[in-house]
Protein backbone atom coordinates (compact mmCIF):
# COMPACT_ATOMS: atom_id res chain seq x y z
CA UNK A 1 0.00 0.00 0.00
CA UNK A 2 1.10 3.76 -0.92
CA UNK A 3 1.58 6.44 1.52
CA UNK A 4 -1.63 8.78 2.09
CA UNK A 5 -4.15 5.97 0.99
CA UNK A 6 -5.20 5.53 4.08
CA UNK A 7 -6.63 1.62 2.85
CA UNK A 8 -6.26 0.04 6.23
CA UNK A 9 -9.61 0.94 7.88
CA UNK A 10 -9.68 -2.17 10.31
CA UNK A 11 -7.81 -4.59 12.46
CA UNK A 12 -8.40 -7.00 9.95
CA UNK A 13 -6.69 -4.72 7.44
CA UNK A 14 -3.83 -4.06 9.62
CA UNK A 15 -3.53 -7.87 10.07
CA UNK A 16 -3.45 -8.64 6.48
CA UNK A 17 -1.10 -5.81 6.00
CA UNK A 18 1.11 -7.46 8.56
CA UNK A 19 0.74 -10.64 6.65
CA UNK A 20 1.89 -9.40 3.42
CA UNK A 21 5.14 -7.54 5.22
CA UNK A 22 6.31 -10.88 6.67
CA UNK A 23 5.52 -12.85 3.40
CA UNK A 24 7.87 -10.49 1.31
CA UNK A 25 10.26 -10.31 5.08
CA UNK A 26 11.00 -14.35 4.60
CA UNK A 27 11.15 -14.26 1.10
CA UNK A 28 13.95 -11.63 0.98
CA UNK A 29 15.56 -14.19 3.67
CA UNK A 30 15.87 -17.22 1.38
CA UNK A 31 17.83 -14.95 -0.92
CA UNK A 32 19.79 -13.31 1.63
CA UNK A 33 20.79 -16.69 3.20
CA UNK A 34 22.43 -18.45 0.24
CA UNK A 35 25.04 -15.16 0.05
CA UNK A 36 25.40 -16.05 3.81
CA UNK A 37 25.98 -19.37 3.58
CA UNK A 38 28.38 -19.07 1.12
CA UNK A 39 30.14 -16.00 3.22
CA UNK A 40 30.40 -17.85 6.64
CA UNK A 41 33.23 -20.44 6.98
CA UNK A 42 32.65 -22.09 10.42
CA UNK A 43 31.07 -25.27 9.73
CA UNK A 44 28.49 -25.50 12.26
CA UNK A 45 27.11 -21.75 11.45
CA UNK A 46 26.98 -23.08 7.68
CA UNK A 47 25.13 -25.77 8.53
CA UNK A 48 22.67 -23.57 10.92
CA UNK A 49 22.28 -21.23 8.10
CA UNK A 50 21.34 -24.05 5.43
CA UNK A 51 18.67 -25.57 8.38
CA UNK A 52 17.29 -22.19 8.42
CA UNK A 53 16.83 -22.11 4.47
CA UNK A 54 14.87 -24.99 4.56
CA UNK A 55 13.00 -24.41 7.41
CA UNK A 56 12.48 -20.89 6.29
CA UNK A 57 10.68 -22.33 3.01
CA UNK A 58 8.57 -24.27 5.17
CA UNK A 59 7.14 -21.23 7.07
CA UNK A 60 6.47 -19.49 3.60
CA UNK A 61 4.29 -22.33 3.02
CA UNK A 62 2.72 -21.77 6.21
CA UNK A 63 2.50 -18.11 5.97
CA UNK A 64 0.01 -19.40 2.25
CA UNK A 65 -2.00 -21.50 4.38
CA UNK A 66 -2.95 -18.28 6.74
CA UNK A 67 -3.26 -16.53 4.00
CA UNK A 68 -6.22 -18.77 2.78
CA UNK A 69 -7.65 -19.73 5.52
CA UNK A 70 -8.50 -16.09 5.60
CA UNK A 71 -10.12 -16.05 2.37
CA UNK A 72 -6.85 -13.77 1.38
CA UNK A 73 -4.42 -14.79 -2.03
CA UNK A 74 -0.92 -14.93 -0.74
CA UNK A 75 0.94 -11.43 -1.62
CA UNK A 76 3.72 -9.36 -0.43
CA UNK A 77 4.25 -5.66 0.27
CA UNK A 78 7.67 -4.36 0.42
CA UNK A 79 8.96 -4.29 3.97
CA UNK A 80 11.48 -1.53 4.28
CA UNK A 81 12.48 -2.93 7.62
CA UNK A 82 14.10 -6.20 6.58
CA UNK A 83 15.33 -4.13 3.26
CA UNK A 84 17.29 -2.24 5.65
CA UNK A 85 18.44 -5.12 7.78
CA UNK A 86 19.55 -7.12 4.88
CA UNK A 87 21.10 -3.80 3.53
CA UNK A 88 23.46 -3.33 6.56
CA UNK A 89 23.89 -7.35 7.29
CA UNK A 90 25.42 -7.01 3.60
CA UNK A 91 27.40 -3.61 4.33
CA UNK A 92 29.09 -5.14 7.96
CA UNK A 93 30.00 -8.49 5.88
CA UNK A 94 32.02 -6.11 2.91
CA UNK A 95 33.56 -4.60 5.75
CA UNK A 96 35.41 -7.26 7.70
CA UNK A 97 38.69 -8.60 6.55
CA UNK A 98 39.06 -11.31 8.86
CA UNK A 99 37.46 -14.96 8.55
CA UNK A 100 36.46 -15.29 12.16
CA UNK A 101 35.36 -12.01 12.85
CA UNK A 102 33.32 -12.11 9.65
CA UNK A 103 31.60 -15.24 11.41
CA UNK A 104 30.68 -12.96 14.26
CA UNK A 105 29.16 -10.75 12.42
CA UNK A 106 27.27 -12.91 10.03
CA UNK A 107 25.93 -14.80 13.25
CA UNK A 108 24.82 -11.21 15.12
CA UNK A 109 23.15 -10.23 11.61
CA UNK A 110 21.15 -13.30 11.02
CA UNK A 111 20.15 -12.43 14.66
CA UNK A 112 18.68 -9.45 13.68
CA UNK A 113 16.77 -10.88 11.17
CA UNK A 114 15.45 -13.30 13.54
CA UNK A 115 14.44 -10.89 16.09
CA UNK A 116 12.43 -8.96 13.34
CA UNK A 117 10.19 -12.18 12.70
CA UNK A 118 9.87 -13.04 16.21
CA UNK A 119 8.04 -8.88 16.73
CA UNK A 120 6.21 -9.34 13.82
CA UNK A 121 4.40 -13.18 14.34
CA UNK A 122 4.24 -11.79 17.93
CA UNK A 123 2.20 -9.25 16.82
CA UNK A 124 0.39 -11.27 14.59
CA UNK A 125 -0.68 -14.09 17.17
CA UNK A 126 -1.82 -11.53 19.12
CA UNK A 127 -3.71 -9.69 16.41
CA UNK A 128 -5.48 -13.21 15.02
CA UNK A 129 -6.23 -14.50 18.52
CA UNK A 130 -8.02 -10.94 18.75
CA UNK A 131 -10.21 -11.47 15.27
CA UNK A 132 -11.31 -14.65 16.59
CA UNK A 133 -8.65 -16.52 14.60
CA UNK A 134 -7.46 -18.88 16.83
CA UNK A 135 -6.67 -21.47 13.86
CA UNK A 136 -4.70 -18.89 12.13
CA UNK A 137 -2.65 -17.58 15.41
CA UNK A 138 -1.86 -21.37 15.73
CA UNK A 139 -0.32 -21.91 12.53
CA UNK A 140 1.70 -18.22 12.80
CA UNK A 141 2.85 -19.80 16.41
CA UNK A 142 4.42 -22.65 14.53
CA UNK A 143 6.70 -20.22 12.91
CA UNK A 144 6.90 -18.15 16.12
CA UNK A 145 8.26 -21.33 17.92
CA UNK A 146 10.93 -22.19 15.20
CA UNK A 147 12.41 -18.31 15.11
CA UNK A 148 12.68 -18.84 18.71
CA UNK A 149 14.48 -21.82 18.84
CA UNK A 150 16.60 -20.50 15.91
CA UNK A 151 17.67 -17.41 17.85
CA UNK A 152 18.59 -19.26 20.57
CA UNK A 153 20.82 -21.94 18.78
CA UNK A 154 22.80 -18.69 17.54
CA UNK A 155 23.46 -17.37 20.75
CA UNK A 156 24.70 -21.15 21.78
CA UNK A 157 27.02 -21.05 18.60
CA UNK A 158 28.02 -17.66 19.48
CA UNK A 159 28.97 -18.31 23.23
CA UNK A 160 30.07 -21.91 22.58
CA UNK A 161 32.35 -21.21 19.30
CA UNK A 162 32.45 -17.98 17.22
CA UNK A 163 32.74 -15.19 19.72
CA UNK A 164 35.95 -17.26 21.03
CA UNK A 165 37.25 -17.31 17.62
CA UNK A 166 36.42 -13.95 16.57
CA UNK A 167 38.63 -12.34 19.79
CA UNK B 1 32.45 2.82 7.24
CA UNK B 2 31.81 2.30 3.81
CA UNK B 3 31.83 -0.76 1.37
CA UNK B 4 34.93 -2.70 0.55
CA UNK B 5 36.66 -0.86 3.23
CA UNK B 6 37.41 -3.65 4.84
CA UNK B 7 37.76 -1.60 8.16
CA UNK B 8 36.78 -3.91 10.76
CA UNK B 9 39.98 -6.67 11.59
CA UNK B 10 39.34 -7.74 14.64
CA UNK B 11 36.11 -8.29 17.33
CA UNK B 12 36.77 -5.14 18.96
CA UNK B 13 36.85 -3.27 15.75
CA UNK B 14 33.41 -4.75 15.13
CA UNK B 15 32.51 -4.26 19.07
CA UNK B 16 32.78 -0.42 18.21
CA UNK B 17 31.40 -0.47 14.82
CA UNK B 18 28.32 -1.89 16.39
CA UNK B 19 28.39 0.50 18.78
CA UNK B 20 28.62 3.58 16.69
CA UNK B 21 25.37 1.22 14.94
CA UNK B 22 23.41 1.43 18.09
CA UNK B 23 24.72 4.98 18.84
CA UNK B 24 22.99 5.85 15.53
CA UNK B 25 20.05 4.30 16.52
CA UNK B 26 18.87 5.17 19.78
CA UNK B 27 19.89 8.80 18.08
CA UNK B 28 16.87 8.00 15.37
CA UNK B 29 15.01 7.02 17.90
CA UNK B 30 14.73 10.04 20.29
CA UNK B 31 13.74 11.68 17.12
CA UNK B 32 10.96 9.29 16.13
CA UNK B 33 9.37 9.05 19.32
CA UNK B 34 7.35 12.71 19.35
CA UNK B 35 5.91 12.06 16.11
CA UNK B 36 4.58 8.43 17.01
CA UNK B 37 3.46 10.42 20.88
CA UNK B 38 1.74 13.06 18.58
CA UNK B 39 -0.22 9.98 17.00
CA UNK B 40 -1.05 8.10 19.47
CA UNK B 41 -4.80 8.75 20.93
CA UNK B 42 -4.76 6.04 24.22
CA UNK B 43 -2.99 8.13 27.11
CA UNK B 44 -1.03 4.79 28.43
CA UNK B 45 0.51 4.38 25.52
CA UNK B 46 1.06 7.75 25.09
CA UNK B 47 2.38 7.75 28.28
CA UNK B 48 4.84 4.84 27.48
CA UNK B 49 6.24 6.32 24.57
CA UNK B 50 6.70 9.41 26.65
CA UNK B 51 8.97 7.66 29.21
CA UNK B 52 10.71 5.56 26.75
CA UNK B 53 11.70 8.70 25.49
CA UNK B 54 13.25 10.30 28.56
CA UNK B 55 14.73 6.85 28.83
CA UNK B 56 16.47 6.59 25.44
CA UNK B 57 18.02 9.62 26.48
CA UNK B 58 19.58 8.23 29.60
CA UNK B 59 20.24 5.23 27.10
CA UNK B 60 22.25 7.73 24.80
CA UNK B 61 24.26 8.80 27.82
CA UNK B 62 25.65 5.42 29.00
CA UNK B 63 26.25 4.33 25.20
CA UNK B 64 28.38 7.55 25.73
CA UNK B 65 29.90 6.54 28.64
CA UNK B 66 30.93 3.08 27.18
CA UNK B 67 32.60 4.73 24.17
CA UNK B 68 34.35 6.76 26.80
CA UNK B 69 35.46 3.62 28.92
CA UNK B 70 36.93 1.93 25.26
CA UNK B 71 38.80 4.77 24.35
CA UNK B 72 36.42 5.94 21.96
CA UNK B 73 35.04 9.43 21.31
CA UNK B 74 30.95 8.98 21.08
CA UNK B 75 30.40 8.70 17.03
CA UNK B 76 27.38 7.16 14.94
CA UNK B 77 27.24 5.46 11.76
CA UNK B 78 24.54 5.10 9.65
CA UNK B 79 22.36 1.77 10.52
CA UNK B 80 20.31 0.89 7.53
CA UNK B 81 18.57 -1.78 9.99
CA UNK B 82 16.72 1.24 12.46
CA UNK B 83 16.13 3.42 8.97
CA UNK B 84 13.96 0.38 7.60
CA UNK B 85 11.94 -0.29 10.78
CA UNK B 86 11.51 3.52 11.24
CA UNK B 87 10.32 4.48 7.30
CA UNK B 88 7.82 1.14 7.66
CA UNK B 89 6.52 2.44 11.17
CA UNK B 90 5.61 5.94 9.48
CA UNK B 91 4.26 4.45 5.79
CA UNK B 92 2.00 1.94 8.24
CA UNK B 93 0.85 4.62 10.42
CA UNK B 94 0.13 7.12 7.17
CA UNK B 95 -1.79 4.32 5.68
CA UNK B 96 -4.08 3.69 8.73
CA UNK B 97 -7.57 5.52 8.88
CA UNK B 98 -8.72 4.60 12.26
CA UNK B 99 -7.35 5.52 15.69
CA UNK B 100 -8.08 2.92 17.67
CA UNK B 101 -6.48 0.79 14.44
CA UNK B 102 -3.64 3.46 14.07
CA UNK B 103 -2.65 2.61 18.27
CA UNK B 104 -2.39 -0.93 17.21
CA UNK B 105 -0.09 -0.38 14.28
CA UNK B 106 1.96 2.27 16.58
CA UNK B 107 2.54 -0.19 19.16
CA UNK B 108 3.55 -2.83 17.08
CA UNK B 109 5.72 -0.53 15.05
CA UNK B 110 7.85 0.17 18.70
CA UNK B 111 7.92 -3.58 19.64
CA UNK B 112 9.65 -3.99 16.26
CA UNK B 113 12.37 -0.93 17.38
CA UNK B 114 12.57 -2.35 20.96
CA UNK B 115 13.35 -6.16 19.27
CA UNK B 116 16.12 -4.64 16.92
CA UNK B 117 17.39 -3.00 20.03
CA UNK B 118 17.46 -5.94 22.11
CA UNK B 119 19.19 -8.13 19.40
CA UNK B 120 21.82 -5.47 19.25
CA UNK B 121 22.29 -5.19 22.95
CA UNK B 122 22.94 -8.92 23.47
CA UNK B 123 25.07 -9.36 20.94
CA UNK B 124 27.17 -6.27 22.43
CA UNK B 125 27.05 -7.37 25.97
CA UNK B 126 28.27 -10.98 24.68
CA UNK B 127 31.29 -8.87 22.33
CA UNK B 128 32.45 -7.18 25.11
CA UNK B 129 32.53 -9.99 27.98
CA UNK B 130 34.20 -11.90 25.03
CA UNK B 131 36.92 -8.41 24.75
CA UNK B 132 37.16 -8.89 28.82
CA UNK B 133 35.15 -5.65 28.95
CA UNK B 134 32.95 -6.66 31.85
CA UNK B 135 32.26 -3.30 32.99
CA UNK B 136 31.48 -2.51 29.19
CA UNK B 137 29.13 -5.43 29.35
CA UNK B 138 27.32 -4.39 32.71
CA UNK B 139 26.62 -0.79 31.18
CA UNK B 140 25.41 -2.44 28.03
CA UNK B 141 23.37 -4.80 30.52
CA UNK B 142 21.36 -1.73 32.20
CA UNK B 143 20.34 -0.72 28.50
CA UNK B 144 18.97 -4.19 27.14
CA UNK B 145 17.16 -4.52 30.81
CA UNK B 146 15.44 -1.14 30.19
CA UNK B 147 14.79 -2.10 26.57
CA UNK B 148 13.11 -5.73 27.46
CA UNK B 149 11.11 -3.98 30.49
CA UNK B 150 10.15 -1.52 27.80
CA UNK B 151 8.82 -4.32 25.47
CA UNK B 152 7.12 -6.55 27.70
CA UNK B 153 4.90 -3.12 29.28
CA UNK B 154 4.00 -2.85 25.39
CA UNK B 155 2.84 -6.61 25.57
CA UNK B 156 0.66 -6.08 28.31
CA UNK B 157 -0.78 -2.73 26.73
CA UNK B 158 -1.40 -4.40 23.61
CA UNK B 159 -3.31 -7.34 25.34
CA UNK B 160 -5.53 -5.71 28.20
CA UNK B 161 -6.29 -2.67 25.90
CA UNK B 162 -5.20 -1.63 22.74
CA UNK B 163 -5.81 -4.50 20.45
CA UNK B 164 -9.37 -4.95 21.90
CA UNK B 165 -10.55 -1.69 21.43
CA UNK B 166 -8.54 -1.90 17.47
CA UNK B 167 -10.88 -5.00 16.99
Amino acid sequence: MGLFTKGIKTLDDLFVHTLQDIYYAENQITKALPKMIAKATNAELKQGFERHLTETEGQIRRLEKVFEMHGHKPKAVTCPAINGIIEEADEVAGDVADKEVLDAALLASAQAVEHYEITRYGTLIAWAKQLGRDDCAGVLQENLDEEKATDAKLTRIADSKINQRAA
